[in-house]
């Protein structure tokens, strides 16, 4: 079983602390949150950010309501709508809410308190197994691509969808520690994913586990799959679609065409949770616009070292700021799901199925 | 003609001045460089950048290298190496010392002062004339885009191939300029560019010409051209090989993936001395990898606004960092060059032929 090097998130008391991930990698700070509102603050400002982590901190998120002030009927939608207008993308943010409803409405006020602690730990506690069977199965297809001679196997990721994103060992990353677990030499590329450069916490988390790690540009990612002989990509998912189509974080698209036109094959690991049955595809997924200032507000050093900061906006540059886009089914060689791989083509009989059959193993 | 809004470099007695393009956008200086040694840094450091504002500079760096010191034989020599050093991908640097080359090397040590100072000019002008023709050119291709109804033409661009890569109105964006001075409504997509942010420099020649522009992370592009209604990709290029394969930008060939996936033309503006016909394809064009510290080194303010530099070395990252990549022809709508449009299908006869035919207008 992966255990975090420092958890994500943990109850303390009556809040929730968190690992606060806008400091990464900067600063590892935890951050304690003692009501609805500090949570909704955390989730809108990616204090925790992907999307199986998001919905745990939704879980919490409830139970810091309902312990910090009244629990009626009014106060536990109160909460729940002001976490499921947090982030509009990811589909586990909904999926999450809907079960803490489902276990609370019909509860006494006094009930609900605990209760709620209790769902979110099992919510936390599911999202963990989840993450580790996810790992087993990827590491199961990793063995099957054909074997490099005299070098680590080479993955390539993008954005984060590691320990950081989840309550347990991942999801894009969780096929890469179980293969480092089992003695596979084995090495990640992974480009910086601006805007919000999330790709530096994935550096940061693979140092923190020891594993061979390569940082590039985004736009490196087309080179680097036709000359590097990356063995396949492994994505996360914010919302997968009835017919397969992905979104995923910004750039995910892009990699999924390079790997397609490099003939390299391209995964996407993501748990039940994130496949969206109600949403037929890709084109029928809201897709976040993020604040222009991620863009036009560019703070760092001149040449001559000195800090400097330049408002694009102050001479006429506009901005356009999409956090997510959607890969089509067609570009992803298969789902890396809790229950086993699936393939596109067979995605609509495993989402009719996925309850009652497949493989729960570890 | 186009009116640099300050010259990209001049000649200023016996030595260069150029307008240092690493203090942008925060600060437009311009920088005296009086030996060839200051000319050589200048083109390694990115004070001057663009393939043929590097040919340019290189042409002055051999009158600045005979002024500054002997220019016989043996001095001639090795300025034309220290500057075929520079850079290695741009094919423009080569020629353009090949021609220093032949137009001194059977003077006097006394003539080849004067004319190097002339060649120079001369192949600053010749590039100026160029931009103006692949600017009359490109915006007859963009007039018969089919028109888009109460919108101003959207093109989208990558890096910075404008006037600030030139001596003249840029390649890729001279079209833009050409299609603004003509009255035609035109808004251009640029991208970042990481690792070295050129795409800003796009918006700052922009701005500064009053061209409306929107600003994206690289990774926006592919659902940038699915979702916004792009009417053409328009890159620059540092060597295009006798196939049509072309270097250009790291991150290029990702737009030209997903130009060709969204179905929008993707042209490549580029002069002739960009054309390599040594070069018999992509494979053979040798690639940039830059310094790691490029990527590895971020500094920039973390979430309490403190200034802070993160060496990602320290932690065992590593980095990938190519400073180009390769887009196949088979990705090329056409080139757009000073002698008009060619489609990589025609490219063959037009190489045989361009010195005898088609249409130098302007």
């Amino acid at each position: 079983m992966f255990i975090q090097p420092t958890p994500t998130l943990r109850r303390s008391g009556e809040a929730l602390v968190i690992l606060d991930q806008t400091g990464l990698p900067w600063r590892a700070e935890q951050r304690q949150l003692a009501t609805l509102d500090d949570v909704a603050e955390a989730i809108t400002a990616m204090r925790v950010r992907g999307a199986p982590l998001i919905g745990c901190a939704a879980a919490f998120g409830v139970a810091v309501a309902l312990a910090s002030g009244p629990a009626d009927d009014a106060a536990l939608d109160h909460a729940l709508a002001v976490l499921r207008a947090t982030r509009p993308t990811a589909v586990n943010l909904a999926w999450v809410l809907e079960r803490m409803a489902q276990r609370l409405q019909p509860l006494s006020a006094h009930a609900r308190r605990a209760a709620a602690w209790a769902e979110a730990e099992a919510i936390r506690a599911d999202d963990a197994a989840r993450c580790e069977a996810i790992g087993a199965h990827g590491l199961s297809r990793l063995r099957t691509l054909p074997a490099p001679a005299g070098r680590p196997l080479r993955v390539m990721t993008h954005c984060n969808a590691g320990w950081l994103a989840t309550a347990g060992a991942g999801t894009a990353l969780a096929p890469v520690y179980a293969a480092h677990a089992a003695g596979l030499a084995i090495e990640v590329f992974v480009s910086e994913t601006r805007p919000r450069l999330q790709g530096l916490l994935t550096a940061w988390e693979l140092a923190a586990a020891g594993i061979a790690h390569v940082l590039s540009a985004d736009n490196a990612a087309g080179h680097l799959l036709t000359a590097s002989k990356i063995d396949a990509v492994i994505v996360g998912a914010d919302r997968i679609a009835a017919n397969g189509d992905v979104a995923n974080k910004i750039g995910t698209y892009l990699k999924a065409l390079a790997a397609r036109a490099a003939g390299v094959p391209f995964f996407v690991a993501a748990p039940l949770s994130t496949f969206d049955a109600a949403t037929p595809n890709g084109a029928a997924i809201p897709i976040e616009a993020r604040a222009d200032d991620e863009v036009l507000t560019i703070t760092g050093l001149d040449a001559d070292g000195e800090r400097r900061s330049v408002r694009l906006a102050a001479m006429g540059t506009r901005a356009a700021n999409p956090a997510f886009d959607v890969t089509p089914a067609a570009l992803v060689t298969a789902f890396v799901t809790e229950r086993g791989l699936v393939e596109p083509a067979q995605l609509s009989y495993f989402l009719r199925n996925a309850a009652t059959c497949f493989n729960p193993r570890p």
